[in-house]
């Protein structure tokens, strides 16, 4: 087997296989060369090849989504890291696992003018667990004085001075920081950045490994309660009449049915889900908006509950986080072992364990439920939205929320759905999901820029049927995110063109008036037959719900290469169809 | 006519205003309404949409590189404003003025979980001349609070406390901030960022503006060398006999050709042009890597200039960097009103004036020509060279250098030349380009991430016909360059399709295994031809000589929309037809 003549890259190489970090997404780079030779020449690793760094991250993160460990990033120095910024942030907040692994230049060779050369160390600061900035490898720099071409050069020497000192303590310093890093991102769950400084030559390999660096095992966060604390919450929770339990963004399964079940079978909760929390069950609330948007203040005051306990990720309905800040909870208590959000300023508990940990210890204390009618009040709004949204759903036009509509229902089981951000994930909350399908969307920044590629990267990474539900803006966006070979055939895209950004016809601003046209809504007239031409996509379209219907009959069937159907639908209508849907419901 | 409701957003506009800066591109987002409204509003401004922020930001980079004026950009907040990144980076190392204008929540608002929300302030730091963080206008603050729905939010008041003080000292403070930001980005040619939180509603308006900001004019630079330094400079070059000016990116016409026929007339001075310095005359030397490849130790040590003098941005030209920073000249000047870089490890003078200014000051002083066979040798090698190139182009098959040859020739007089970096960028620097052409090519950082959207915002600001030059990677790398709705009529595109990073087979990597096409040099097979389709572009391609010779017959000719020519060129051979290129001209 090759190994990388450079003993900085074999040791970051080895690091990544004790931690069991397999799937490495490399875009091209030369300054990279080390790193790319290291994981490409090792069968250990799934090494994946993306051009387009930005596309690159956002496809590690499906990877790392999927698996729930995390995966590397390689790319060269300059701009190339810069682009990987968005995915960064977006599982900073998602809690993504990512290792950023960028090859910089010598420390000597920076500001000073050469190309591809930018200020690395600390790039991401305002979004990373750690950075870690590795200190060249020494082994090759002498090289360079003592080849048959000496180098003599007058500053170069005081400039190398900086990196002299004993060869074995740097190795231990990088081998600690680098220990240090992906432990953090295993642990913590989120990005974190390892620069590598590489000195030419970049391409030579050797036949045996010449370091063997120490793997030290990233240290596990504790899953107890203090008693007294588990105690205490166990009064409130008893005492009180009104609990609302509220989920964000959760992996499928990741919760033991039978807390479930108890948290159903109790009238003095109310469990509001959302569609990515993953959670389903029939006594529970999903479609949060289509609960509490038609509701009024008496109404909202009803459903003022005495203890919020939230776990999960990021919350998508702003009407839950309105009425939540205005009708605040007495107690707020928030289940993570890492992380908690004041989304409704007025967190008063992180318990810092997982849920299930949580609930396996708090929920067999419980002795009794409490009587209480604030399940059961609900519970016949429920039933009362469930028929409005039916006899609505009879009488509209066609337009995105019909599309939707007929779409989220012909998602085959046991499927993977991916969402993209902006209207898309916000119809998703308002029906009625098929359980058995895993739902992903990017909320950590809510951005429109990388949800393909997320989903792209999914999808590789499993067996199970993956559909990529968007928007045209999200979708064109990130058209990059077809540029690579790591598609399976059974990969899936319904685009929902409505030749705009449509949200912004949703929001209070200044609808037809060319302003509003050009700047928000920014009306295009866009298709996505060509790149589906390009990139070996088979591509179906539907303008109505007869069309969409049949277009939808043979869509999820075995196939030889992925599909895309496009759903035209008309700009100009769907935001009356949704703003009405409030209305109606009531 | 309409402003927007809020102050802070008024203040802002104005400012830009008071600052001449008159173009804007806009990128749709709600938090931003503020802007947007107020910079659509008032026809002062020349405002573009662009949806992918990355792709926008080097739109307006473009604009700015032609205008040499600050560009302003506008942004929503959360993910939006890291898209930008790499353009900022890139205008920060190639000293190009560009003002980010990113929309963000309330402070109250951030950090708890919130939509579309990142830690915002300072997230350019490692790249950026200015970072100015706003404070909350609170003229709509304190409305939140006599709402007919009053707020009541247990911690939000302390949260607002946080921003009470006296209003007219935040608008104060706002407005210093925003004068300081704007002013650097003139005075000193680059990025700043200029954080602005916003409070809803966000989308009202109103019919006369309700502040005045100050505009404080930008300082400028003193264009004035000291007595003393000039007098020892003078007798430092009048005693040298060998003297080199090498020019780095340079734009066109700013240096006058007096002092341009002043240094071709010292038989003393070897004047070393880039392609990106934009300068020309017979008696200096472009083309610098066909002079220095071929040389040996003992005519580089020839070579070896006494004394250094450079102006203008980033060198490309590997070559003559490892030549002159192993043969290190006794004295390096660089020229420049605000940065040097320590490129050969030598630099001793800063002189801190434009090169229009130092040449005025300095050359006029020169009582003599120093006797000197310095450039009589070279114009001897240079003129060998010249023949050499001639006939090499005669003996070697169709391939990259071949077509880079006829395409160069092809270029209308006084059209502008984009280049993508990588591959295109140096072949240019080998043949004789046409001295009515303007070139421009992203040396900041020499990324591919961004160059076609640079080229299209560049075309955008200009009656010159503008043609950009690219290899496969650059161009698909940036396809949402194609994705707005400025790109005139008389933009051309020639797009050399190698299938691949050809750069890559040139470097001292491990050709023709699996490993090195998939990795390295990204093997493709892709074709412009959809995306052509797709963003209205007449598209041409060629495969041989013939059909690029005809192709290029008429394809600057007026036409109602830009084209494109596709010149696919064999994958495997181009590196040969280089490297022997070079063995050949010796």
């Amino acid at each position: 087997m090759n190994y990388p003549k450079i003993p900085l890259a074999q040791t970051v190489v080895q690091l990544c296989k004790a931690k069991n970090i397999k799937h490495i997404v490399i875009s091209p780079g030369s300054r990279s060369a080390p790193l790319t030779i290291g994981f490409t020449e090792d069968d250990y690793f799934t090494c994946y090849s993306i051009v387009d760094e930005r596309s690159a991250a956002f496809f590690a993160m499906g990877i790392a989504q999927n698996i729930k460990h995390p995966v590397a990033l390689v790319c060269s120095s300059g701009s190339a890291l810069l682009n990987y910024y968005p995915a960064i942030a977006e599982a900073f907040y998602s809690h993504i696992p990512l290792v950023v692994l960028s090859a910089d230049r010598p420390e000597y060779l920076i500001g000073i003018g050469d190309g591809q050369t930018i200020n690395q160390p600390e790039v991401y600061k305002n979004h990373i667990l750690y950075s870690a900035n590795l200190k060249l490898d020494l082994e090759d720099t002498p090289k360079r004085k003592s080849d048959d071409e000496p180098i003599i050069i007058k500053n170069i020497e005081n400039r190398l001075e900086r990196f002299l000192g004993l060869k074995q303590e740097i190795q231990k310093e990088n081998e600690e920081a680098i220990n240090l890093a992906i432990n953090k991102a295993i642990v913590k769950n989120g990005p974190v950045h390892i620069n590598v400084p590489f000195e030419e030559p970049l391409y030579d390999m050797v036949q045996e490994p010449t370091v063997m660096p120490k793997n030290i095992p990233p240290k596990e966060i504790s899953q107890k309660i203090d008693a007294t604390i588990l105690k205490d919450l166990v009064t409130d929770w008893s005492n009180a009449t009104k609990k609302m339990v509220l989920v964000g963004v959760n992996p499928k399964d990741s919760i033991d049915e039978r807390w479930l079940n108890d948290l159903a079978e109790d009238d003095s909760v109310l469990v509001f889900t959302e569609t990515t929390s993953n959670i389903h069950h029939k006594a529970f609330f999903p479609s949060i908006d289509k609960m509490i948007w038609p509701l009024n203040d008496d109404e909202l005051e009803q459903l003022q509950p005495d203890i919020l306990l939230t776990f999960g990720g990021l919350i998508v309905s702003k009407k839950v986080k309105a009425f939540l800040r205005k009708y605040q909870p007495k107690h707020h208590w928030h289940i993570d072992a890492v992380n908690a959000n004041d989304t409704f300023f007025c967190l008063e508990n992180h318990i810092k364990v997982s849920p299930n940990s949580f609930f396996s210890a708090f929920l067999p204390q419980l002795t009794h439920h409490r009587k209480s009618n604030y399940k059961t009040t609900w519970k016949s709004v429920k039933k009362h939205r469930k028929l409005k949204h039916s006899s609505y759903l009879e009488q509209i036009s066609y337009s995105d929320f019909s599309v939707y509509n007929k779409v989220f229902q012909a998602l085959p089981d046991h499927s993977v759905m991916q969402l993209s951000n902006s209207s898309t994930i916000r119809y998703s909350q308002l029906f009625d999901l098929n359980k058995t399908i895993e739902v992903h969307c990017n909320r950590g920044t809510s951005g429109i820029d990388g949800s393909m590629s997320t989903a792209v990267g999914f999808a590789s990474s499993t067996t199970k049927q993956t559909t990529f539900i968007t928007g045209d803006l999200s979708f064109f966006y990130d058209s990059n995110a077809l540029w690579n070979n790591y598609i399976p055939k059974n990969f899936r895209i319904i685009l929902v063109n409505n030749s705009g950004g449509g949200i912004f016809r949703i929001l209070p601003g200044h609808k037809n008036t060319a302003n509003f046209d050009h700047f928000f809504e920014t009306k295009h007239e866009l298709s996505a037959k060509y790149l589906c031409e390009m990139y070996g996509f088979e591509y179906n379209t539907a303008k109505n719900i007869d069309e969409l219907e049949e277009s939808l009959n043979n869509f999820f069937n075995t196939s030889n290469q992925p599909k895309l159907l496009e759903v035209f639908t008309p700009r100009t209508i769907n935001d009356d169809v949704l703003l009405n849907y409030f209305k109606f419901i009531k």
